[in-house]
């Protein structure tokens, strides 16, 4: 975890370091801080300076860091804790991707998580930097996301030639189609019915 | 084609009528207008007075018909061309997804549609109006592709219990991920590739 945070905190600077200056020593804060504000008052009402106040770190330290709110927005979403990732191991492909399709699931329907997520994906439609945004933070989930797919590999329940990405599309995509655009009910058994189909096929047994 | 746009227009005014004072006899041009002016100016653009000015329809007249510019934009997501479904009949399953997908894709790859589809996407982050505008255009969407699975069913090739939800949240739910929100190329093969996994799953042959 503290590694983690390390690689992220160094993605903020670009320079790899931590702990220099107010805004990397209290980063932890400040995203959270971030994504809540975002949670309540959406896109439009994340200012620099309400993080400030919440966080308890100076607002020229912030732009220090971060030289707009679609900066600091990025490297909250990864970094905050409301959206954090816990990589699965239960030992199956099924459970893995059940438990991370539970996790997805949880996100989109849950308080403040769910308004962090429609608020991120409402402000990316209004610019360009925001779309960069989202497009950071996807690529660093399926970044961690890859060792639940090594490891079906290693134990021959995928074939080598998988697109693990493909599989997290058709998953996560179903759980946003379904919750976040068709807001229709998630029935009880959705997350292993859609795991079960994606990895067995939908088709009658032949 | 006709009977559908009629259902459409008596959908809008509740009484089923047609052709009764300006607005449903112009509501093709009323609706593409509508989707048009939402794609160019995002959901804050969209005005009644745009939208009249745009079709030719008096303002007033369109106030009659849908009383605010969340029940316009409804009825256009519904009822307009740009997001217009043709439902295939390729004789199989896969090729049947496979043609709805690609729609999909193209959608929410090329402009107009996809500036529409986020900027409905955007707009839904605003209101509980709009949020059921969306669920009413998934759920007119996904009655209108129930005859894909009939006559698969019907075919042999799906069971009898199978869930069309679940399998169009999979397939288009990853043509939003991929291309919405990861902003990640869409491979020559994704289509035929995303289909075939759902139908026959991505596990090792056993």
């Amino acid at each position: 975890m503290s590694e983690k945070r390390q690689q992220r905190d160094g993605k903020q600077d670009g320079t790899g370091g931590t702990g220099r200056g107010g805004g990397p020593r209290k980063a932890q804060e400040i995203f959270d801080a971030t994504l809540d504000l975002l949670a309540e008052k959406g896109y439009a009402g994340l200012t620099i300076e309400g993080v400030a106040q919440r966080s308890g770190v100076n607002k020229t330290t912030l732009y220090r860091w971060w030289p707009s709110k679609g900066a600091l927005l990025g490297a909250a979403l990864i970094g905050g804790r409301q959206l954090d990732l816990t990589l699965p191991d239960t030992g199956s492909l099924q459970g893995d991707l059940e438990a991370l399709l539970r996790t997805a699931v949880e996100l989109l329907s849950t308080p403040p998580a769910c308004d962090i997520a429609i608020s991120a994906l409402g402000a990316v439609t209004h610019s360009p930097e925001l779309a960069g945004v989202l497009r950071d933070f996807f690529a660093d989930r399926i970044s961690r996301e890859q060792p639940v797919f090594t490891r079906a590999v290693a134990r021959g329940e995928l074939p080598a030639d998988a697109d693990p990405m493909l599989l997290v599309d058709l998953l996560a995509g179903a759980a946003w189609l379904r919750i976040v655009l068709r807001q229709a009910p998630v029935d009880e058994d959705f997350v292993s019915r859609a795991v079960h189909t994606v990895l067995n096929g939908a088709c009658t047994a032949t």
